[in-house]
């Protein structure tokens, strides 16, 4: 009779050092006794990631893609081999893998592959052996047998998907939080941990700034309806499971507020309000890559308008040179710039079916003083672009107002 | 028409760290240039290994040999993708590739496999798109897709294999000493570096102490007839080249000079002089794993002999638990151990067509006051066992007699 499969998977702050390992290892061998078929999915220790990277930029500004995923690859190699001895050492039978002996197969996008197919039955014919399966995230392998890596928190992805070809029970992401809060705990002290919030809160308090779980990883347990459990590693507490939407989730109107301070708003002003000009700056962005978040288009009435839209950080500089090309070419007035931004933002599946979410959030921020700058909403979010130094006081004032300290 | 191909392989010193890595790739790439086919074998960056090692002997004192073979073979994968990127800079389209990836098929024996068998058709299809192959030195893959490693010193052997199977003209060892030598220059001021020396002589002097080589590599290169170019990847100087026997050699009687310090004389006393003695010692011994080197029998006048062997320091304390078991159960009277003898050996193929090699040697120690304590001879080496502190002594005088510093 086959066991219950369970997945589980270690980020690098939870195997930073060998001690950490060994603590990995006990954790993982108790489930094993408790009867569990145990698949362990471990990221590279602690910053190895960043040592290689930095090395690879000590020869060259631009190494070959290809040659970059050989070379971070190794990180998690590093990681699942040091498991598994751990592991021996505790006198449980355990084996490590790497992605492309395990069968995770990607399309060829170095750096940022997709997987397309994971073949499970080397870890199927390991866990009937009585072994624990060791294998190492964020890495698969191409048709042509080249290594690829799937990207920053591939890790988890790597996970959900063997969760999913297993038919395992549960995935567990484990972390050095202990789960999703209503906010940042070092920010707002009465902070409360959720026990549970529905994949589509997930993805938006975690692509709002709660980053503990990759948001393709979500989307994909999300797809397959398969619970994840956030949870950390240095303690037995339960976190937060992520599941698929329950009736009851909607009683509870806001989930969460979230901070994000990383972005930048970019106002191109005078624009000619004509069909396709629009598209025109957005197809030019997305054609650089630059990742755009909110976008407002006021109501013309004199036939120009102003577009404003906010990009993270990293693509200021990119954005920048863009843009200033593109105005001239469709006859804009100006772009201005402004860095001394921060969103804030509410997350509630219970926003589909109860109104004055939007309304509470403004007057509370009215009563604050804080000005709003942009609103952008989806069904189950309202976010709020102010004044960078008013981000932390906007987060305070709404966890309080929407009573989430209680 | 199919380019010459050459082989260069380049030791842990060579890649210690982004600076050399770079000068490997000047080198390399110099070489493409000049209208070779370059495949570069790698070993890991410097001390990687040793702190790879480390890791693992900080979770458990004995790891599974399966894993330590997954986590070391990261060592040389590191490297290659470096290496790779490096040359990329010089404009140059490299690959890399693990062992696994191009096909380097050993058996399952773990941290001391064995090649059976090297697939070259993916090093061909790349070398025929104009790139430089680089391949991870060291490591290899069982039948079931077990990544395995070949021991120490095993780039030296992958490169090898590799020069065989591609019919490379040449294969290329870059290390940090310029060649082959006299005698250590460290010990002996005017030793010489040698053009040219056979096989059976490089076997004799890296044994014996000039440990820049790889026996297994050098035996693998005499079966298939590879020339072997020792040279340093800090200087442009022409290095040693290791060829089978070549007539001219014949001329020289005396190639080095070398001195190990390394092992200790062991005695078995007044062993009975009966068939089967002898072999029932070295069968345990080599049942233990013990490396023999000498071995001396004197005739027995009495019914009673002596039977003394060396060991290497690191099977010292195996074999004393081991003889004081051994010496009991044959009935001689005693084992005794020195830990404080030298060997000192002079090789060279003329010993083959040349009498008085012997002679001049034991002469030359006598005239310097030297006692010999042991003598084993074979076709082209003379060793003598004398004591620690008349070593380098020992060296230093017979360097002088055979005229080697010229």
């Amino acid at each position: 009779m086959a066991k219950k499969i369970i997945v589980q998977k270690y980020g690098g702050s939870s195997v930073a050092n060998t001690e950490r390992i060994i603590n990995v290892a006990k954790r993982v061998a108790s489930y094993k006794s408790k009867g569990y078929d145990v698949v362990v999915v471990v990221s590279a220790l602690g910053d190895t990631t960043d040592e290689l990277l930095e090395l690879a930029s000590k020869i060259t500004k631009s190494p070959p893609e290809r040659e970059l995923d050989m070379l971070i690859s190794t990180g998690e190699q590093i990681s699942v081999a040091l498991l598994a001895m751990a592991l021996h050492k505790f006198g449980k039978e355990a084996i490590s893998f790497t992605g492309a002996q395990v069968g995770i197969i990607t399309d060829s996008s170095h750096t940022k592959a997709r997987i397309i197919d994971v073949n499970a039955k080397k870890i199927r014919q390991e866990l009937a052996k009585g072994k624990i399966v060791v294998v190492a995230g964020f890495q698969g392998v191409n048709m042509d047998q080249e290594i690829t890596t799937l990207g920053r928190g591939g890790s988890d992805l790597t996970a959900v998907a063997l969760a999913k070809v297993l038919g395992a029970g549960v995935c567990e992401i484990y972390t050095d939080v202990d789960g999703v809060y209503t906010a940042d705990p070092r920010l707002v002290k009465n902070a409360k941990k959720l026990d549970k919030v529905s994949y589509e809160e997930m993805l938006e308090l975690a692509s709002l700034g709660s980053q503990v779980l990759q948001a393709r990883s979500v989307e994909v347990a999300s797809k397959f309806n398969i619970p994840l459990h956030i949870r950390s590693s240095f303690s037995d507490k339960e976190g937060t499971l992520i599941t698929k939407e329950v009736k009851k989730m909607e009683d509870v109107l806001v989930s969460g507020v979230t901070l994000n301070k990383t972005e930048s708003k970019v106002t191109v002003c005078d624009v000619p309000d004509k069909p396709g000009i629009a598209a025109r700056i957005f197809t030019e962005l997305a054609k650089a890559n630059v990742n755009i978040d909110m976008i407002i288009q006021n109501v013309s009435r004199t036939g120009y308008t102003d577009v404003s839209f906010t990009v993270v950080a990293g693509d200021f500089n990119k954005t920048l040179k863009l843009m200033k090309r593109v105005v001239k070419e469709i006859g804009a007035a100006d772009v201005i710039f402004d860095k001394d931004i921060a969103k804030v933002s509410v997350v509630g599946i219970g926003m589909r079916s109860h109104s004055g979410v939007a309304a509470t959030m403004f007057k509370t921020l009215a009563a604050g003083k804080i000005n709003i700058e942009m609103i952008s909403t989806s069904e189950i979010k309202i976010s709020c672009v102010v004044r960078k130094k008013k981000g932390e006081e906007a987060v305070k004032t709404l966890h309080k107002a929407f009573n989430l300290g209680r």
